[in-house]
C-alpha cells in the first residue's frame, strides 16, 4: 500500500470559508476513495462544527490543524506576511515545508498566497518569479495560460521560465510535446513589445515545442497547449473573458425573460442551455497553479462553491501524483545545461 | 442649406473590397438622405462596375476617385508608405489633407492605415502617439476602450493623452463628464505596472472625470465610459473577448445540433437567440476611431460586411458633425494650460 497523499487545505480562505471548504473536502474524499488525506487548517471550533453539521465528525481521512488567525481577502500581502504568522493560509503552507503535507490549496487572497508561498517555500533554482497558471476551455479542448498576475513588467527570460512551467503542466495533463505560443498582437510593423520580441528569440532556441505568436482570440480558438504572457496582460485577458461571458449570460437571460412567449421558448431550450453552460462552467476549471515554487500550491477562486473548490483540491492531487515540482526542476536543469553548452 | 459632409471611402480595403464597400455606401446614402457625399477611392473600372451592378451608376452623392494601387492586408506599414503612394488608402487620406474630404474610412490593414494617416495628416499638438478606440457593449449600455494596438510600451503621459481623446469621443456620443477608468489588475501589493501607476497620478490631477482602476471584467460590467490602456493590453483584451464570444457561439451551436430534440428546441428558441445575437452583434460596433490626428480617420474591420461597413461610415460622419478633432485639440490646450499654471 502506498502512502496516501496529504493535502493541506486552508479552511478559512475565500469569500465564504468553512461552509464551502468542508463540503468540498468531503466531496473529494467521496470521489477519490482512500487515495488522499486532507488536513483542514483554521479555527478548530468552526471547522469542527462544520464537520458535525455534515455528519462527518471524526472522518478518518480528515485532520484539523488549528490556526488562530485568518488573512482577509483585501489584506496586503506584506501585512499578511508580517502580522499573520498563525493564519490558516500560512500554517497550511508551513505544512508543506515541514513535510506534513504534499500540497496546499487555498481560496484566500492571491497576493498574500503568492507572497507567503514564496517566503515559506522559496522558488526553484532557475526560477526568478513564480507564476500563476490556469486551464481554459477552447473550441477543441483545453489550453493553459500563464502568468495571470503574479508578475508585471516581465522580461523575456521570465516568459521563457513561464513557458517551461506551463509546458510541464500540460504534460501532466497528458499532452506530449505541448505546443507553446507567445501571446502577442497582430500589428504588422510593431509586432509586439520588447519583452515579447526577446521571449520569442529565447523560445525559438529552447527545447520547447514553440509554435510562435498567438493573438488574444487564439487563446480559445487556436491549437495551442500553453499560452505565455506577462502577468498584467494575462490577468486582463482572463478577466475580460470572464466579463464577456457574464455579458452574454446577462443578455441571453434578458431576452428569454422578455415576454410569455420567450419564457416558454426558454423553458423548452433549458436542457440545451444547461448542457451548454456545463461545458463552459468556470467551476470545472477552478484551481490555478502557483508554479515555480519548491512545493505545490493551488489557488481556488475566492467565490468558489463546493464543487469548484473540490476541483481545486483535485488539481493539487494530480500535481502531487505527477510530481510537477520535480519535473519543472528537471526541465530547468536541462535548459540550464543547454545554455552552458552554448 | 449647409454644405454636405464629404467622406472619402477606401473602396479597395478589407478582405472583400468593392463588393462590400459599394453596397455599404449606398446603404448610408439611403439612411441619411442628402446629408453626406461619398468619394469612393480605388480602381475606377471596378468601382464603376459595382455601381452599375447595384443600379446606382451616376448617383449624385457618389464620386469616384481613381487610385491605381492597393495596400495588401498583410503588407508592412513601412512598405505601404514607401511604395504605395497611389494606393486607394493613401489617396483617400490625402483627400482630407487637400480639404476635399472631411474624413476617411478604410477597412484596409490597420498598421498601414495608422502609419499613412500619421504621415499624411500629422498628430495634433500635444499628442505623441495617435490611438485606436472602439465602442463595446456593456451590461448597462456602451463603453469605449483605447488604445487597441497602435502603441505598445506606452508611458503614463501617453495614457493621459488617450484618456483625453476617449473622453471627447464619449462626449460626442452624448455623455456628460464621461467617467474614465484605467485598466489594471487586482493584485493587491503589485497593483499595476509602472506605466499604470504613473498614469493614475496624472489622471487624478487632470480635469477629467477619472474614477480609478477598472479590471478586465469591468470593461463589460462596470459603470465606466472610457477604459484607458496600453495598446498591447487593449488589443489582447479585445481579441480575447472576441475569442470567448466565438467559443460561446461554437458550444451553443454544438449543443443545439446534438439530436432531433435539441434541434427542435433550437428552432423554438431561434427568435430569442437571434434577438440576443443582434444585441451583441459586433457589426453594430464596427468602426474604430484613429484619434489624435489632424483629421478624422475611421477603421472598419477587415472582414466587415455592408451593414458593418456602413456603420463605420456613420461613425466618421458623427465625428465630423461633432468636430471631434477640434474638441480634442481644445481639450489638450486646457490640459497644457493647467500644467503651465502649476
Amino acid at each position: 500500500m502506498t502512502k496516501p497523499l496529504t493535502i493541506a487545505v486552508d479552511g478559512m480562505g475565500g469569500d465564504i470559508g468553512p461552509p464551502v471548504v468542508v463540503p468540498a473536502a468531503l466531496r473529494v474524499l467521496k470521489a477519490t476513495g482512500d487515495a488522499v488525506r486532507l488536513i483542514l487548517v483554521g479555527q478548530e471550533d468552526v471547522l469542527s462544527a462544520q464537520l458535525t453539521k455534515l455528519k462527518a465528525k471524526g472522518h478518518p481521512q480528515i485532520l484539523i490543524r488549528h490556526a488562530s488567525q485568518l488573512v482577509n481577502m483585501d489584506e496586503s500581502p506584506a501585512q499578511a506576511l508580517r502580522v499573520k504568522k498563525d493564519s490558516s493560509m500560512r500554517v497550511a503552507i508551513n505544512l508543506i515545508k515541514q513535510g506534513e503535507a504534499d500540497a496546499c490549496v487555498s481560496a484566500g487572497n492571491t497576493g498574500a498566497l503568492m507572497a507567503t508561498s514564496r517566503f515559506v517555500l522559496k522558488t526553484l533554482p532557475g526560477i526568478d518569479r513564480p507564476a500563476i497558471c490556469t486551464t481554459l476551455p477552447t473550441v477543441r479542448g483545453q489550453t493553459r495560460i500563464l502568468d495571470l498576475g503574479a508578475n508585471v513588467d516581465s522580461k523575456g527570460a521570465h516568459l521563457l521560465q513561464f513557458a517551461v512551467m506551463g509546458s510541464v503542466l500540460a504534460e501532466v495533463n497528458g499532452i506530449q510535446r505541448p505546443r507553446v505560443g507567445l501571446l502577442n498582437i497582430g500589428e504588422e510593423d510593431i509586432k509586439g513589445n520588447e519583452q515579447v520580441k526577446d521571449a520569442a528569440r529565447l523560445l525559438a532556441s529552447s527545447d520547447l515545442n514553440y509554435i510562435g505568436f498567438v493573438e488574444g482570440d487564439g487563446i480559445y480558438l487556436d491549437d495551442v497547449d500553453v499560452v505565455v504572457c506577462d502577468g498584467f496582460v494575462g490577468n486582463v485577458a482572463l478577466k475580460s473573458s470572464e466579463g464577456v461571458a457574464k455579458l452574454v449570460r446577462h443578455y441571453m437571460t434578458q431576452e428569454f425573460k422578455r415576454n410569455l412567449l420567450t419564457r416558454v421558448a426558454g423553458l423548452i431550450a433549458l436542457p440545451v442551455l444547461r448542457a451548454f453552460s456545463r461545458r463552459i462552467d468556470p467551476r470545472r476549471y477552478n484551481g490555478a497553479s502557483l508554479l515555480g515554487l519548491q512545493g505545490i500550491v493551488v489557488k481556488s477562486h475566492g467565490g468558489a462553491d463546493a464543487l469548484a473548490f473540490a476541483n481545486a483540491i483535485q488539481v493539487a492531487m494530480l500535481e502531487v501524483e505527477q510530481a510537477v515540482t520535480q519535473r519543472i526542476d528537471a526541465h530547468l536543469a536541462v535548459l540550464h545545461a543547454a545554455r552552458q553548452a552554448l
